[in-house]
């Protein structure tokens, strides 16, 4: 079962995505307007059961960022060792992850455009998993944090890249863009550790295989995250972790090679789907 | 006038903050539950209506963070040359501001604690102006700056010294963690250039000044930093911007002094007022 914002009619609604279009679940849940409301109540059981065996509602719809209204999206920076670097001992695995918020604000939908703005167009991907906490906590230990997981999503955590190295310290201004990165198709149900464990992140640009790596490979697995975040900051039910991205952006590439108006990029993980977006320059 | 959001008999309120106590507003507002919807409405001034000639409602009131549900606060990093530097030609300021996110969830109010966690001694103060923006936008230029702005507060821009530099790029560690910040004690409306161009900015811990400063001398302006800002993402009524610390923090002292358990930070702003918190150890 996959659960998604989207708009219809010019309303925004939640409901289940089928390959022949939207279960509208919104106007069934009157108490949770929206899928963080949903998250925070516990209620993704409760939307499957609504959503069994019921016909499509909406089959024109537009793609909304997932969990418009998160109030905290934390993004943890590269997250996989290089394969072509010599890394037999792991010495060179920094001991602490790299860790920046982003605002829900910064974040389109599946299917829609990631805008180049006029200001630089060093427009880059990163594909990711993003966790959405279910049980809030503080202090989490890594045996328990999988029990802190409600749902799984894909995000393309776009980067205008120059921007990213104004600061010496932070790289807010390159990672806040209006519109430069992506967090959809849906939300995943989680409640097999497989789907993390087993899971592989495919990123394409035009077609084109960038980025193409394992879950299993993460430097700082994802219960190291949760518990590393919860030490600092009571997770709460809602919150989006990205999880990190592999090796293989644009920037990295000999010529650095940016997003540019007409391509398409998808970022495809194991049993969640493909986030497909494409690339517009800023209207003036 | 002043506005706070504060705890009586168990219940939130805002309301106007006097000597003799607090004139509860949100009460006769129903429509806006909190300061944040004030702002956005634009509000301020028919509490300041409403407010006028009222008896004092709460007494024994315990002081909220002032905006608890603001969605997005953003910090400049330190904004002030040092004395002692050789500053002629103003070479050494770096031409873009550093920027980070902290959550709302990171602050408490006026007159409560600070919280010591037991991972890090090193909890350290920074005090700060915080501007509440008004009017959204995108682009604003620096000439129109001051016109996006709705309110003023004091921020304790509170931080783990060494969790800041976990990780090489971001500080988002080192100042997020809980309570260890505050903003406060209440808004005031802004409608005088004056009220930022001649402020004065002064830290002290157990009455011995540590920060102390002109706003006139940011290396960064406010005007800029909502340009600077709005360049990448639209400011939107609510936001919040901590403006940037003067030198004089604790990690700079030689040696470094950190506040510990008993210590008492005031940030005193002229014209807004005086954020006082105290610090404690966390509870086991």
């Amino acid at each position: 079962m996959k659960f998604a914002t989207y708009s219809a009619n010019g309303q925004v609604y939640y409901g289940a995505a089928t390959d022949a279009g939207m279960i509208a679940l919104s106007p069934r849940f009157p108490a949770w307007p929206t899928l963080l409301d949903v998250i925070r109540e516990g209620g993704l059981d409760q939307l499957a059961v609504a959503a069994a065996d019921q016909p499509v509602t909406h089959r024109d719809v537009r793609f909304e960022m997932v969990l418009p209204n998160a109030r905290r999206i934390l993004c943890v920076g590269v997250n996989f060792p290089d394969r072509n670097a010599e890394y037999k001992d792991g010495s060179e695995q920094p001991k602490y992850m790299s860790l920046f918020p982003r605002f829900a604000s910064g974040f389109t939908g599946h299917n829609r455009p990631l805008i180049r703005p006029p200001e630089s167009h060093m427009l880059d991907y990163e594909g990711e998993v993003a966790i959405v906490i279910g049980k809030g906590g503080r202090r989490i230990a890594q045996a328990d944090a999988y029990d802190h997981i409600a749902a799984l999503t894909i995000c393309n955590e776009g980067t205008i890249r120059d921007w990213v190295r104004h600061a010496k310290f932070n790289v807010t201004q390159g990672k806040n863009w209006d519109n430069s990165g992506a967090i959809g198709p849906w939300l995943v149900p989680f409640d097999d550790p497989a789907q993390l464990d087993t899971a592989r992140i495919i990123t394409r640009v035009n077609g084109d295989i960038r980025q193409d790596d394992v879950l299993s490979r993460m430097m700082h697995p994802i219960r190291r995250e949760i518990e590393y975040i919860s030490t600092f900051m009571t997770l709460e039910s809602g919150d989006v972790i990205v999880t990190g991205t592999p090796t293989g952006s644009g920037a990295r590439l000999n010529p650095p090679q940016y997003l540019k108006p007409g391509d398409v990029v998808e970022v495809e993980v194991t049993g969640i789907g493909t986030l497909r977006n494409t690339i517009e320059d800023e209207q003036p």
